[in-house]
């Protein structure tokens, strides 16, 4: 992965992050969340991945039901968010793929490699935001209450 | 429906949204957009429906048919602005839903319930747009040319 | 295409762009790229086109592999970014489509023509990117290495 700062002005900064091949998108997007300290974030992308595993909530079970893509496909669209949990930063995706026949498919993105490129624009806010176990779904959710400058958090 | 203002700076400004279970999408956004004076905004979104109505433009008809989708699904993309048309901000949104199976479907926004969460990050921008009537499709388009700036609409 | 600058502050410039019918999207993005001279770009988008090829990257023969859709659809995404390119500005999109059904399709976008209308938002960023031939997949993929702040390219 190579990333360009590409604006920062009063506090937000925009990021470039070009993944490569073989780069595991949510293993790169953590690791570049705890190196750049990153805890109110917002991101796109397009790209392609060589295998992927997505999710569906299903509510009765209150649990996520994994969907492997195991075939190269178009990344349509990822977008997501980071935001401050209990463990630190974390990263939030939500993934639309498209196959060989052109039919796309997607769910909240559980890991995915890189092939050939995933172009990420990310942008990290002045007022971070923090992640709260919601009770009734099991889920940790983010919590606008509890926002706060940068300087303080 | 939770919000923060999470950056702001030059006339701009960016809030995160969270919507909660039993949160209509549209009526949720069309209050805020009311209550901020929102009139140039564009959005991005994240999170999970119980029960979302769709639709389609059928160019031969110019109407809009609808598509419930009336189960628990994933929104891996909501994308949309608000500009202001005669009765006063309106919100324009479009997504996308991926079933149990992880099969991805979607269209214009009509109506939907969160559950358990939505997660919008959504910028005001210090010049604001218009919607004018287009004759040909009966819709309410952007007009670029009638932006103006904040202090002046 | 009708196309106004929305916001405009330390170096960053925001653009709304709304194609009208008939308008050809890459033409049109290319077009708009050149006249202003981006750079360094990302955009998302919603509309609809009443006739789109998008194409999927093969990966074992390292080809686009085209797929016609040939029918009025709701773009219920379109995410994308600009960087220059030995030959000069090049515009990278993938889309999301949805037919009558609801079903959704897409790909890297080839061309579109657009019906009645697409809302693109696109930033210019202050610092500009470049794309570098990768020998593997034989495409041209952003090298973030070689950002530059706009002054100096």
């Amino acid at each position: 992965m190579k990333d360009a700062l590409i604006d920062a002005a009063d506090g937000r900064r925009t990021f470039v992050l070009v993944l490569e091949t073989g780069d595991e998108v949510m293993h790169v997007l953590n690791a570049f969340a705890r190196a750049r300290h990153l805890q109110g974030s917002h991101f796109t992308a397009i790209g392609a991945f060589s295998d992927a595993v997505v999710a569906y909530f299903d509510w009765p079970t209150k649990q996520y039901r994994k969907i492997r893509i195991g075939e190269q496909v178009e990344v349509l669209s990822m977008i997501g968010d980071i935001a401050m949990s209990t463990n630190g930063p974390t990263v939030h995706g939500h993934v639309v793929l498209a196959k060989a026949d052109g039919s796309a498919h997607g769910g909240h993105l559980v890991s995915a490699y890189v092939r050939p490129t995933l172009e990420v624009i990310l942008t990290e806010s002045p007022r971070h935001l923090r992640r709260k176990m919601d009770p009734e779904s099991g889920l940790p959710l983010i919590d606008p209450s509890t926002a706060q400058d940068a300087e303080r958090s």
